[in-house]
């Protein structure tokens, strides 16, 4: 007996005692049985609209391969954890079918390319949609990153904003009227997750526009840098994935100080003791005291820099550590999607990582309930209509996610202790500089 | 008795008999002493300015640390492979000095962070500098990537264009007057060669805009798309960089096809045939009727994408092959930092990779003598005063070198045999699309 979560892909109703579940789990199916004995159970599971995400309890094995027939399984207890609308804008089954199957009838439904892609992240959950981008990854210790370093290459990150048309004037974008420059992977990276496809991390060039260099959480005066983001579904609470975060983190800190010496001692690098048992006090005392200690200052308001700065220091005397975990900011301080803390909305899921009194990386648990990420938009001030596709997508059942953004300048320069971040970007962006 | 490629990073003349060179490769230097008995030797080597780059015969080992005494080497022979400009515009030493001797000796010579922005290329090839970048990707096996694809992750790329502001409006780039989104990675890839880097890849969205669409080497309507781009300098021909391409595509695609099953059976692919000697075959074939058979065109004109296609087929029917290579292309048809066939202007030393019929790699030998390319630009009407940093990072000493780039998602959609190149886009972009 075991707790499954899946998205409902069928239900069928047999009369009061018997209800057929189709569950899916990105591109496996199984059948599970809903009996009579659990009382509102079976009427409860007819209800359930296609893609509702669902916690099942029970017999319930999902098979490697997709089983078109019936391998029924008991179950025993049955949560909806994201109700999807009853009219999906477009059917999986439709989306899913092989030319083969439309040649054969004419009388199929067919999903146009336009509709596909105007409701891309449904459509990305048919079996082959999912073949094609799990395939990317499966492939990534087959990747560049995998097969070059070992022959000596090196990994850079190019700038995307450039100060002239490098290869002639014909196809350069001059970005026009209606387009803009991504400012995170945010919206999207939660798309994806609404996809199913679970886990996602992305490495890219993200933009901030001047008007953002005063503001704590900006990147200290550089218009591009290279974003780390990584975002994925929780089963039971979002430190899953905040333990997650720390694991890698100091997975790559510890791997760097060991095998590194030369390239560290060529940049001048001072390491730091990483101690297990201390990094876990300190989260445990920040966890304890954290929402207290902010609200000296106010309910509505972040820490300062300088306090920051401050609490690096007084980390590093007590624990020898440079790295550390703040958990539960203020919700006031956080973006809109940011999920509130369900026992105080003042509060909010949110954590940042710090090394050295300075943050790299900045998280929460998202609202995955398109109501409440309504209300919380309305909240703060931010119209939603533009970016109805991203509200839509948790409306056909959404998974509890959370995640991180971490900046690979940010890193590198605390890491190593570097004086500005310019010296870890290979060619820097400021408002003043876009050459070479 | 070894040949080696390295840049001279000191030369002094002791009478004239003998003179020290001091050899540099990336963070390690090495004393290397030219003896008059070679004849007019040490004169030469006494000429050759800083940053030269320089290939030296003799008992030279370049060692794993940094020397500052002297390790002396015999050099037998010695050539320059690329002169720098006698004046650079800053100094390796005095870019290279730590605060500490700074801070000790207020007569030294500072070098500001401006000039060092603005001479990028050569700030970047300090032992800091150096160290900073390879950690970078000498982390890369502790990246995301590897860290995270076994547990569950799956990478993705999201569009970097969007229809609206999408964390609300203050520090949205939309991209203004002076600023362009780059079309590749090409110019920064190769300065970052001549950084001293050697090999670099990187895997980053290109930005197309509408002009560029019915170009037969633009990408089939997506104006934006995931490069896959790689560089690297080579010893002896550029073949070496080919075989490295060829190597790599064969070892992804033979990883796919070994380990991937499941997924490629939901991506409905029909997996091809490779066979080592039967591409060994091809490529030899057309090695030798390439130019000849494009000659039938006439000198200035590409293959037409039908006749493209009508390859790819009898290269199918011919071998059971759906991956080739076509080797020396018309000089008149690339780009202008494209290197001509030493033999034969006409043509040039560059190279596409197909798969059925289409080219998913595109790339050549690249021009690395400042003068050859002020004179290639010219020919094609390109004005390089803007990009004055890229021309003049051939000035410092430059390594012969060659380099392609890949578009995932041709790639993905032509393995994997789909219809349309969307379908390989997780959230493409066309004129028409910004949303979702």
């Amino acid at each position: 007996m075991v707790w499954v979560r899946a998205r409902v892909a069928t239900s069928r109703k047999q009369g009061k005692a018997l209800c057929f579940l189709q569950l899916r789990q990105s591109m496996h199916t199984a059948q599970a049985v809903v009996f009579a004995k659990e009382g509102e159970l079976v009427g409860f599971a007819a209800t359930l609209p296609r893609e509702s995400v669902v916690d099942v309890f029970g017999e319930v094995t999902l098979p490697a391969e997709a089983v078109a027939s019936c391998s029924q399984s008991a179950v025993r207890r049955l949560y909806c954890v994201s109700r999807a609308m009853p009219e999906l804008p477009l059917q999986l089954e439709d989306a899913a079918r092989s030319d083969e199957q439309l040649a054969a009838d004419p009388s199929l439904t067919r999903v146009n390319q336009d509709v596909r892609l105007n409701h891309r992240v449904i459509d990305l959950r048919t079996a082959a949609n999912q073949g094609i981008f799990r395939l990317q990854t499966r492939g990534a210790p087959l990747g560049p990153a995998r097969l070059l370093s070992p022959l000596g290459f090196t990994e850079i990150h190019s700038p995307k904003m450039i100060g002239t048309a490098s290869e002639g004037g014909a196809d350069v974008f001059r970005v026009e009227r209606d387009a803009y420059l991504a400012q995170s992977p945010q919206l999207y990276k939660q798309m994806a997750l609404m996809a199913d496809l679970d886990r996602v991390f992305e490495v890219a060039p993200v933009f901030r526009s001047e008007n953002s260099l005063t503001h704590r959480h900006g990147t200290e005066h550089m218009t591009e840098f290279v974003g780390l983001d990584m975002e994925m579904t929780f089963f039971e609470h979002y430190h899953e994935v905040l333990d997650m975060l720390d694991r890698t983190f100091c997975a790559v800190f510890d791997g760097l100080n060991q095998s590194h010496q030369e390239e560290l001692a060529a940049a001048r690098f001072t390491r730091s003791e990483t101690d297990e048992r201390a990094r876990a006090r300190i989260r445990e005392r920040l966890d304890a005291r954290g929402p207290e200690s902010l609200a000296e200052h106010a309910d509505t308001e972040d820490m300062g820099t300088e306090d920051e700065k401050l609490l690096g220091e007084i980390v590093a005397e007590l624990h020898g550590q440079d790295y550390y975990i703040i958990d539960k900011f203020p919700a006031a301080v956080r973006p809109f999607y940011t999920m509130p803390d369900p026992t105080d909305p003042r509060w909010s899921n949110s954590y940042d990582i710090f090394i050295r009194g300075e943050e790299v990386t900045s998280g929460a648990q998202r609202v995955h309930d398109p109501q409440m990420l309504l209300d919380c938009a309305k909240e703060k001030g931010v119209d939603l209509s533009p970016i109805y596709s991203y509200v839509d997508s948790f409306k056909y059942g959404a998974m509890p996610h959370a995640g991180g953004g971490i900046g690979l300048e940010r890193v590198v320069m605390l890491f190593l202790g570097l004086p500005n971040i310019r010296k870890s970007s290979m060619f820097p962006r400021d408002p003043k500089r876009l050459n070479p």
